[in-house]
């Protein structure tokens, strides 16, 4: 069984994405083919798509799927008349909200965290959200840099336990400065926090991964390596938890863990709140 | 005005926050006040939320608004009943689906890009998200590697038009490996195509900006320097757009978009899919 799906926005599509996947994720046994079309701001460019989905209706076995989060109502109409099943999220949430509230919506299109010259604070957001990923780039890997004083949070872990898109994705998504550590076999081995970390105790968040899975991250990238052997990885993943326990850093484990939960967790772990408006 | 809200899940609550976010932003005179409270699985750790909730709507002038993703019954019913303004996202949507699709849903709580080893294929899509993050940073500002064969878009332009934070999301949300190349003084005076760029004209994306904007941006970097004077800020994006027009590169002005923004806008007149599910 395979179904088509649109998701479809007058921005960026991505919040008909993030909604629509978690939705359908729950289908487990449906295979879904999804294509997105953002910036869907006006009703010509709404009839190009709905005779898409009415073309994709004539041919598939069944209507096509449409997640939307179109807001003004005279290009979402466009969409609604087209041969699909329907998820209009944007009108299912705004009317109880108006009544809630008591003040109706602006039925604008955009964001919150968008750049605008004329919104300071939406501004500020933004620009700090985009700094945090300078910062966690120029403080990849221990550079040279050391602006630990400036980081919210430091990460640290054996080499590909998934520090470097974990430190990005709290830049990217929250506004949090992350900066990040490898512990190297030369670190473990004195079985004491690196020089360079030792004062900044408090803002430690350990990384930790099952070994096998380690071996198996690190074959692919260097096949046959003493790096890459099981059991260097036991061994230099049973020093970095040593370490942890010792020094009282709390730790994760990644190993079946994305970067979004890595992150939520740690956040929520570090007591961090996420500050910064994201898309 | 002010309003409280709770942004829950069982999961990262990354779902809750976007579609909450986006719903709020249509209610600008309201000033809203927002937690997020992910990793909710359990009917005890719902019982804390909602006594939280409730010691809120005793002490605000009007009770909290919950926007929630969790889609366990027995844990949402506990928020339910809490003295909230409740929008119960799953459940409004689930029913209509299983209608339509024919089959229950699976209520289980996850998301479709996490890594899991008994599952290869959601794990391969995962793991090519965190490569292409990992290729954005390797060939990150014209950096010695040059893997400029395996990129799927290389975005130019001048320094601090975007290029860094826009490349990085491409790659953590969309699994598009995306290298960038900055235009520097030098390569704009010889009002040609950097060598290195040559043989990859197809793949090119430039990015330009105000040259207002950009003096202020860099001024922020660099104070009072001739990098950030206006002067330079308008010699440096004019010949920058006038190679673009030159080498028929297509361009986006970023001044007033965000990196979602612009990378969802380089893909679309790119042509290029977003091929890989982001959570």
């Amino acid at each position: 069984m395979k179904r088509k799906v649109f998701f479809l926005s007058d921005s960026t599509g991505m919040t008909a994405e993030n909604l629509g996947r978690s939705l359908l994720a729950q289908f487990p046994d449906i295979s879904f083919e999804s294509v997105t079309r953002p910036f869907i701001d006006s009703p010509e460019k709404a009839e190009k798509v709905a005779a898409e989905v009415n073309e994709d209706a004539r041919q598939m076995e069944s209507r096509p799927i449409v997640i939307d989060t179109i807001v003004r109502e005279k290009v979402s109409s466009v969409i609604r008349a087209a041969d699909c099943f329907y998820i209009d999220i944007f009108s299912t949430f705004l009317s109880p909200l108006e009544n809630e509230l008591g003040v109706c919506s602006s039925h604008t299109v955009g964001h919150p965290a968008i750049f605008r010259e004329d919104n300071q604070t939406v501004n500020k957001a933004y620009m700090h959200r985009i700094e945090a990923v300078h910062f966690a780039l120029a403080n990849d890997d221990g550079m040279h840099l050391h602006r630990y004083d400036e980081a919210d949070i430091i990460l640290i872990g054996v080499s590909r336990t998934g520090k470097t898109p974990s430190s990005v994705y709290l830049g990217m998504q929250f506004g949090i400065k992350a900066a990040n550590y490898p512990l190297i076999p030369d670190d473990l081995e004195l079985n004491k926090l690196p020089p360079a970390l030792a004062d900044h105790q408090r803002k430690l968040f350990g990384l930790t991964i099952r070994p096998a899975r380690l071996a198996e991250i690190r074959n692919e990238r260097k096949p046959n390596s003493t790096y890459a052997s099981l059991r260097n990885c036991v061994d230099e993943v049973r020093q970095a938890e040593s370490l942890y326990r010792q020094y009282r850093v709390p730790y994760i484990d990644t190993t079946q863990l994305s970067i979004e939960e890595i992150s939520a967790r740690m956040l929520q772990r570090a007591g961090i709140e996420r500050r910064v408006a994201s898309l």
